[in-house]
């Protein structure tokens, strides 16, 4: 049986790792014990609480954490009209928190996911991890068949071209999690008891030209690289989805970084998944998606960027333009999806205008 | 310390998989005494030893192993002026192997390989993890982060698309290696001491689009569908290259896998590689190679196959035109090798007429 691993007793991590260079970003609508756990790793770094649904509420956090906390009516009186590109009663809204950071990297967590133990039974520094990850080089033009080359103990093996050694920068930390796994409604109805129990000790590149499943639960970034395209799209109240918010932006992350030269990881770290959310519930926010998604997921593997687009910011604009034209036959929701995207461009450069170089 | 398995007591594996329809390939210059730490899980099934080296020389195989042995006499008698495709000293000369067998699938396997243990100190059964990743689909054309979804305790993550949860066939299961890593000379010689002491559980198809270094020491494969491109080029005895037969037959396997939409699956299962080769020889067979895969990967990055071709064979003659057209201006050399790509096809044809659908 997995269980969350127990750290009291373990100091508080003072060399803490970025420490001035990363926000923590957390969407929620309950009180954040969860925090307790995470003490030793988590409370030298500053938070970012994006808390959703009713703003009336008070949301407690526990003692010592440095933390700013937006609720619905903070993001509306700093967005304006704009703020309609923030999602409501989904944690999408937790892009909000990408948008008012100040700092290099993000790491964002999930209120239900608990600090993990690797096979000898020590608690997992997921954070340290995903900051090792974004720090180091990924290697995304040719498979490396032992794993991440950069990790100690390891390298790239015979046959490996040397002018691909140097790799480029990391631009996403994709982490995953053990006990309850990201399993969409369908196979959580199918299969309600399977546990993730396998921990798989590696970090790899995904490859260019090829997508995955982004997930937000255990996530980091660097804002300075990838920043303006982690939007998490328009889910929950008013919207025909969820549950699509951190796969959209996945798509339109890796799409962006396959044409910046940008390298996206996923692997280690793993965090403790504790509960598993309703699947009939879950089945109703995903229904549409799952099928949309069988169009949605060519129109990416086909969408090419201009050699015009060099920033961020220009290749999501090109993304959705691509959307509204490609997409919105499908459903008037892409055409509303698409306009939210330049919103998002638009509140972004307005929170983080240009510094001169 | 990482030290190979004990394999002394281990019972004979009388439920061997597919007995009846995989052959063990394996070159080799001297006697066979390792195949004694492999008995309880190789016993069952049959050998083609390839000799490479002196013909006069013989070679012991311990006993009660059933196998079949081929020396350059019998290479020489069996394939006649077309015996100018298989290498001779160098152990690219395994493909002839693959050539004479009748059985649906192959598993090849070096002799300085022993059996590997896995984190609980089991003895690792490769060949058994081989035949469950070949027996069981690949997913080429998205990412899944839980790594093989076919595995028992694991599934497709969230947003996979449904449409290809099927997956493809696999053509073909590399393994890995625990102790000396397959490194290229100048990583052996900066790095003389490092080991892989990484137990990595796990299998993954090799995204479409990407390519890997193929290694040949611890390989299985479908014949059936992919057999006529395992060809492992000309390397060794009056050949400008040498250790880059694997890689070669890889770069070829993963393009036309790519082609016809089959998968590719790296990780599990572990072998233990007990000796490191000598790195100066290394870097002496392996120089050229070194500076010519840096136009060699970029040919196979942009090689597109017609929809003419079909069948392995076609694809394989389509990209011997290619190599001679693009490659042949690096070094006459690639003319030749194109050349023996032609043969080995015709080679490979003589010996396994096509049956009668």
């Amino acid at each position: 049986m997995v269980e969350p691993a127990n750290t009291v007793g373990i100091p508080l991590n003072h060399r803490a790792l970025l420490k001035d260079e990363l926000d923590i970003v957390i969407p929620t609508i309950r009180n954040l014990d969860f925090l307790e756990m995470w003490r030793p790793f988590l409370q030298p770094y500053h938070l970012i609480i994006v808390q959703d649904g009713d703003p009336s509420k008070t949301i407690a956090v526990p003692e010592g954490f440095d933390y700013e906390l937006y609720n619905r009516n903070d993001i509306n009186r700093i967005l304006g009209p704009k703020a309609s590109c923030i999602s409501f009663k989904d944690s999408a809204c937790r892009c909000f928190g990408y948008m008012v950071s100040k700092k290099k990297y993000i790491f964002t967590i999930d209120d239900d996911c608990f600090v993990a133990k690797d096979p000898s039974g020590k608690a997992v520094n997921a954070l340290e991890q995903h900051i090792k990850n974004l720090l180091c080089p990924s290697s995304p033009f040719f498979f490396n068949t032992l794993y991440d080359p950069y990790r100690e103990g390891a390298d790239f093996v015979r046959g490996y071209p040397f002018s691909l050694r140097e790799g480029v920068s990391t631009a996403v930390s994709h982490g995953l999690w053990l006990n309850i796994p990201d399993y969409d409604a369908p196979t959580q109805l199918v299969k309600p008891k399977e546990r993730n129990t396998r921990y798989v000790d590696a970090v790899m590149t995904i490859p260019k030209g090829t997508l995955f499943p982004m997930c937000g639960m255990n996530l980091a970034f660097d804002r300075d690289l990838i920043g303006p395209a982690m939007y998490f799209g328009l889910m929950g109240d008013g919207q025909p989805i969820g549950r699509y918010d951190d796969m959209w932006a996945g798509w339109c992350v890796k799409v962006i970084c396959d044409h910046l030269g940008l390298g996206v990881k996923t692997g280690l770290p793993y965090i403790y998944h504790s509960k598993a959310s309703n699947p009939f519930v879950n089945l109703k926010k995903e229904y549409k998606g799952i099928f949309w998604q069988e169009d949605i997921i060519p129109f990416f593997q086909s969408a090419k960027l201009s050699k015009e687009a060099v920033t961020v910011q220009q290749c999501y604009l090109e993304l959705s333009k691509m959307v509204k034209e490609k997409l919105s036959p499908i459903d008037p929701y892409f055409d509303k999806l698409a306009d939210a995207m330049v919103t998002w461009i638009e509140a972004w450069d307005e929170l983080n205008p240009a510094t001169k170089a």
